[in-house]
């Protein structure tokens, strides 16, 4: 059995983006589970922010899209170009890849990086539901169908249940990654030691 | 002549002591300029904060000494210690720290090393003036004579203006890196892109 890894991601965070770039479902030999969740309620919850730190804390912000352009020169990602607005409304993507992930859907790894393309590759603005329709049409998908079953109240009540598992697994943040045995990795800059974790590296601890 | 590198740095600040732990007065052919400053009165004037944000955000705090002790273990460097209190009182070791640096002193690298190896590999309190003199002491510093200095009026000025110096240049965090071109990174996990920035490579942008 592979090792796994739980990827938690925000349809609105460019980190997030970062770390979609380079995953797919099979990542270094772990099996990584794509868990869509949104980050509002747990800023809101946790620290009583009504939006993104990057608008709260400007200087953090100003530095954050110069390390965007950088980080995603770096990986050989096309010109990061930011999107308007931002953050973006991501609601209507996350209960589409929570639709996703919780029938284990195919087509999840690929809608996730097209939705991070679009926004943060062309500037797209994800909370259009014609930008996301168009990106399951272009997988194939029926998108009038999919996205009428992630407006359903028994997909609502499932992202809500996602967000709340995050909280109880103590993430403050995106993206994250957990172990099977409940490891908590923050940032993309956690990925590679997140993996190593996941294939048995404990570090010397 | 050597490419530099300025390294600010918050006494206080567990990130900042990795990338202390890594670099000497040059580091991979970079002259690295040490600058010690505060970073209470940015997240002040920044955020409204009045202490870390570690206190403030509890998760993200909880999650933040669990990743210090695996960065630390990943480096090789001793077993971390959660200093008491924390934040420590850092104003003292800035004092000596800002001295240091305006007067281009040996004894400054060796200095921030000590205080950071005093505060979280024992868990000392570097706000005892006691710890700071027995650190310089360590060196073969006339602590009593240092610390009557760094607590003058003017290097408090010169601390004062390293803060404003700070702000201006960007700086919400630490430890944070400013090239000679004026180019910022924040956090230990920059430095090694930092350094390369410094050396020349502008990563395809």
């Amino acid at each position: 059995m592979k090792p796994t890894l739980e990827f938690w991601f925000e349809f609105a965070s460019t980190y997030s983006y970062l770390s979609a770039s380079r995953l797919s479902r099979v990542h270094e030999g772990v099996e990584i589970k794509f868990r869509p969740f949104l980050l509002g309620p747990l800023f809101k919850s946790q620290a009583q922010w009504n939006t993104s730190p990057f608008l709260i804390l400007k200087q953090k912000g100003a530095n954050m899209w110069r390390d965007v352009e950088r980080e995603t020169a770096a990986l050989g990602l096309p010109p990061f170009k930011r999107p308007h607005p931002f953050p973006a409304q991501s609601l209507l993507a996350a209960r589409v890849g929570t639709l996703g992930s919780r029938t284990n859907e195919d087509w999840l790894v690929g809608f996730t990086k097209e939705v991070y393309n679009a926004e943060f590759q062309r500037g797209e603005n994800i909370g259009d539901a014609a930008v996301i329709a168009k990106i399951l049409e272009g997988l194939g998908v029926d998108a009038k169908s999919v996205i009428k079953e992630a407006s359903s109240d028994s997909n609502k009540a499932n992202l809500k249940a996602n967000v709340e598992e995050a909280e109880r697994k103590g993430i403050y943040g995106a993206p994250s990654f957990v172990t099977s045995d409940g490891e908590l990795f923050w940032g993309n800059d956690r990925l590679d030691r997140a993996l190593a974790w996941a294939k048995g590296d404990r570090l010397g601890l």
